[in-house]
């Protein structure tokens, strides 16, 4: 059975229970710091055969971003308690998990946390076969390096991606405004082939990506020789391949990049299920 | 009667009725764009003597805001009567009136739209009458250019906080990583005053203040030359004195900024109360 009712746990972030919500019901109050600061952190993590995929990748990114937002350290065996519990009311099929831990009510000063299994929406799945068409936009702010945390302020990279969709993309590679060298999509991380090479690019306002992480660890297994690396926008339109790989679409071929087309390469299935498979090895 | 309890009124979107709610109770979905990305924009308006100060300007940045992220146009009639319904029962005293419009749910479409209306917290009243102490600090991102609208997205400005009150600071002031000059409060606009000279710093990531946009109006009448400038923090050391103005906490007079005491001027007083009345003259 292929689930398509969004499942709900709230996390109590002290450590204890766990409790389902109707996720037809509101759950947040009008005075979380979530709601009105975007002062909280989350995970997306992809739920694939009954299993959180890369979970302790997650897991120690998640506790990474509390430690930068200064929110009380999760406790991780509860979060795994209630992604265990979604999934299992989820049923079959993939989902996207998500995370959320705020800095909870102003009026209580206790965080707020909760995990949320939904399906995986129809136009994400699509771009993991046809692939995407990238605007490249240059990035003026760049939060990771002042705080490095997976916080819920998007509202900037949300408006260049309608902008991007406005002009008949899918997709932004964000650019450095002074340097141009390449840095991230607009929630993904951008990987390239050349050869036997996988690159990602260097810079310090980029957080560092779980799948990509996932990824190098097996493609180096697999006898691929991955680094990271600073790259320009020409060492993308010479590779045989860019990706935009990230937990829920895992992986979609990037075909056009502005105004340039990137032909499929000859190994296009084989570099597909390389990162298919890390996600699952972990 | 000095109220202590919040008020809610949620708006509808598109015109029509408002309705009220119980603060008690959650209001927002776990799917909605304001806390899953943030996306969403606010303003927070001062109610006095039963009146939202400064309300014109406070409307006309709420719909740049709207425009600037591609929400539907909001019904400003529909914010002003829900404000006035919330007022009502807020009863007498200083409120702090926040207007939040969101994306609204992934699952609906439809955005998000509602009025609170809370006491004025303690310590917000004292740095009226106190000053406050104040970081200086660099700021290496840049919403307004991107995105010239008060969005949610307060993660980084929220931990730099917290990192000047871990410190012995009460507020921030953030300065151009670049050219080292001087940009704004955390919350608030920076307002100095050198004879009859009234200044506010220039630069084109700062988001225009109302507070400081009546004050200016109302000074220029009363005689003082008021100007947007490029402004560093030396031309602050020697001012007369230094202000964060904002809608909440109107004015609070800068006492320390970093390691240098900034002497009381003598005309502390009159400098308050031509805040105080530019608020009440809009």
């Amino acid at each position: 059975m292929v689930s398509t009712k969004p499942v709900i746990f709230v996390v109590e972030p002290f450590g204890g229970s766990i409790r389902w919500h109707n996720p037809s019901l509101p759950l947040i109050y009008w005075d979380d710091y979530a709601v009105t600061r975007g002062d909280g952190i989350f995970e997306s993590i992809l739920i694939r055969d009954g299993q959180a995929a890369n979970i302790e990748r997650h897991a120690q990114r998640f506790r990474t971003s509390a430690e930068a937002l200064g929110l009380p350290e999760p406790i991780i065996e509860s979060w795994i308690s209630a992604t265990n519990a979604a999934i299992e009311e989820f049923g079959d099929g993939e989902g996207k998990c998500t995370w959320t831990y705020s800095r909870g009510r102003a009026s209580t000063g206790l965080p707020t946390a909760w995990v949320a299994i939904q399906p995986i929406a129809d136009d994400v799945l699509a771009q993991r076969d046809n692939g995407v068409r990238v605007m490249l936009s240059e990035r003026g702010w760049s939060f990771p390096s002042e705080l490095p945390a997976k916080t819920l302020n998007y509202a900037a990279t949300m408006a260049t991606l309608r902008l991007a969709r406005d002009r008949g993309f899918d997709d932004v590679i964000f650019t450095d405004p002074y340097e141009g060298h390449v840095l991230e999509g607009a929630t993904s991380t951008v990987v390239t082939v050349k050869g036997d090479k996988l690159r990602t690019p260097y810079d310090d306002t980029i957080l560092p990506g779980t799948t990509q992480a996932a990824l190098f660890e097996y493609a180096e297994s697999q006898g691929y020789r991955c680094k990271q690396k600073v790259l320009d926008v020409d060492y993308l339109l010479d590779a045989d391949s860019v990706w935009l790989v990230s937990s829920i679409r895992v992986a979609a071929r990037v075909r056009r990049l502005g105004e340039h087309k990137l032909k499929a390469p000859d190994n296009e299935q084989e570099i597909r299920s390389l990162i298919d498979t890390a996600m699952s090895a972990n």
